[in-house]
């Protein structure tokens, strides 16, 4: 993406090391005293565009601009009537009623920043892998964009969990970090794990990824990772263990397995006594993971939730 | 509810009178002068939750926290695509896609207050009479939450009610106030009925509730009301008439009647001629109450709305 | 609409030539600073009402409204399950669950202005010729509204639209202005249409409108432009070229042609050669317009799109 605006700033990726490490250490300053810039956005507005459902990340984005002084405008464009185009050349005598082009053209001048959500379809690998429907917006706005999860990655989510391992890292020379594939009902998009791993290597820590043959993820985000296949190998001496579904990347969107063995509990943690579990949310209890390790002291999701204001806000600040 | 979170203030229920004359004072106060206080609330949050569709109710209390300096945030999580789990120990491989637990706990993260909107199913009569819904984000929550009205009750707006009923007093001893039920054609809940009940017995008025036998609601909150199956008898001599449809309570849930000649008009005020009427909106006109009532000088459903502001803004004051 | 509320300032069409000059003024006055007025509005509230979707139109006019310090809160009432009833003396036993009278009567209680979008049914030629859903909401509201696109008119575009046409007319002594219709796949207002012949003959400019034969539109907005059938005759010698889709007024709301030939290219322009093109936008690319005239040096659709936020700045300003 950065090809196509070169001189703009963006937030969809892991960039490096340095800013990952100056983003958290931001997101901490504004965590201790949310208000503490609160100057540093006023007469700017963000426009957050929803192509698919959200709360924790609607609600964390508001707050996180609001806390800035940036005024937020939220756009439910699934629902509020605006189906877009976005072929280049298409004829538009069917269901699209405006073209991406003007759309976010508009967009560019009514606000300062826009943050986007598109998921993937998970039926067009190629579309899905280019973050097709995300880049059009970054190609005809013309102004910062910051990814709310695109079909690829879930960049602020992936703040937001570093954030979080910062804070109960103390003591801990060098962590082992595990992603766990979990059951779950659905196909699911594969951009939270995509982009945990690509933070949590980029960051530098040691990654372990786990999950049933078959749920390989793209190697892109995952070059430098220990795959193996065994969770109970894997959870060994575990420091922070992240759970989460995704579909086939391989055998693109498909479920391959609902494995229950694969789900959480206490008693696959008796080699790794002392480790914390993350989840994104939402979170399917008891099919992605267990009423005793959600509700019992290994947990951090309410903590990983409430750090996605500050993520939102170190970026937000960063980008104006 | 107090009983889950004894040491956290909530405004879901009449509590007493003095703090309901303390409330209606304070009301009055913002109405005389609406951004009075427009610091006391600087850099706080309320995040209103609709399960259920609000106009008046939404519209008011955004308001109401605008005025106070507090940023109003809101989901209607009816069609914002979030169904929430509800039952402890569920295993989720169903519809819903979050369970309550995470939602309410997130809430309570991002938010100083909550205002909750959840109506009662109509058929589970056991779960609605505990505001089942209402109060596991309560449980939940872990910070002040103000109902927005709940499966049995609608407190915001008797304390509108009560606002109203304090301004349109003056002159008046002891105000005679009659309850009566109107026709409606569909099952509507009980929550305005109890909650106007509860009230107007607990602010020491005379009441008395008119309706058809088998519309009688629960003792819970009419304990202390004079039941009256005669709507002419009881009208005599009223000061202030509140017209409201609510299904059986007893045949939970069900229409049981819709005799027309209950739906109020000039002729039935021969005996008690300075009446005002009162209805909390939306009214089905011509049906619950005829134009004739509703355009005429006895109606004071308009000042009741407005009142709704002021209401809200008294409680949310109070909260933080 | 004028007889119903004599007293009340609204802006629902073109008054004269003097108040359009000093909207246009003041628009620009505001486009140089926009935040220039901050103070102007504090304490007031805008209430947009859209009885129909909405992009542009929304967040522009909760920026300009941002932009005085007013408070904008938006009803979407198409979709947030509020059906009104609008006939007088209704039965409401049916769908409808509010009637129009106590709506409006309590938006303008909690608002100082509404803004209001109702599109015509294109089924009843009388009531929409009448505005009637919108006249509803002047007749009951009590205060100053704005129109957000009527039935018959867009006055917010049209406006939008006029500053447009001065900010790139410098040069020009006495502008061409052709208003061309382009076609479409379904029925669309007249409002756009209607409303710009009418704001560009009552700015004093020469005016020519063409369509394919029975596309005439009500003479009402169009007397004193030249009607011409011939499209490239239309467009000889053209300053600004205005494209719009409309329906059959005469045959009411109905498609009468869909000739491929009207939709403007290159090549229209070989007797106009420094024609500007205007559109509302949505657009529908190759077919109410191409790609080679949306992308090139012609096209004014951004400008027209960003001007939208002036022009309501404009309006609210002069309301308050």
């Amino acid at each position: 993406m950065d090809s196509v605006s070169p001189s703009i700033l963006q937030f969809t990726q892991f960039e490096s090391q340095a800013l990952g490490q100056q983003l958290i250490d931001k997101a901490l300053y504004y965590k201790a005293d949310p208000r503490i810039d609160i100057q540093k956005g006023m007469g700017k507005r963000i426009g957050c565009i929803f192509l698919n459902p959200s709360l924790r990340t609607r609600v964390s984005t508001q707050i996180a601009a609001s806390n800035l002084g940036v005024e937020p405008i939220v756009l439910n464009m699934d629902k509020e009537g605006w189906a877009l185009e976005m072929r280049e050349g298409a004829i538009m005598n069917k269901g699209t009623v405006e073209h991406i082009k003007d759309a976010a053209g508009v967009l560019g001048t009514y606000f300062d920043i826009l943050a986007i959500r598109a998921f993937p379809s998970l039926t067009n690998k190629e579309e899905d892998m280019n973050d097709f429907v995300f880049s059009q917006f970054v190609k005809y706005s013309g102004i910062p964009v910051i990814s709310l999860e695109s079909a690829t990655r879930h960049p602020l989510q992936s703040l937001a969990d570093q954030i979080t391992i910062r804070e109960h890292s103390s003591g801990i020379k060098k962590p082992k970090i595990v992603l766990t594939w979990g059951p779950h009902i659905k196909a699911i998009p594969h951009a939270v794990a995509n982009s945990f791993a690509e933070w949590s290597l980029g960051m530098g820590h040691d990654l372990t990824i786990t999950h049933p043959a078959g749920y390989e993820l793209s190697e892109k985000f995952t070059k430098g990772a220990t795959i193996e296949y065994n969770q109970k190998k894997a959870l060994q001496d575990a420091d922070f263990v992240y759970v989460k579904n995704w579909s086939g990347f391989n055998d693109y969107g498909k479920i391959i397995s609902t494995d229950p063995s694969w789900m959480l509990t206490e008693k696959h943690f008796v080699n790794a006594p002392n480790a914390k579990v993350m989840h994104c949310l939402p979170v399917r209890r008891n099919l992605e993971l267990s009423d005793e390790i959600l509700d019992g002291p290994r947990s951090l999701v309410q903590k990983q939730a409430e750090n996605r204001i500050y993520a939102a806000q170190s970026v937000i600040s960063h980008l104006i």
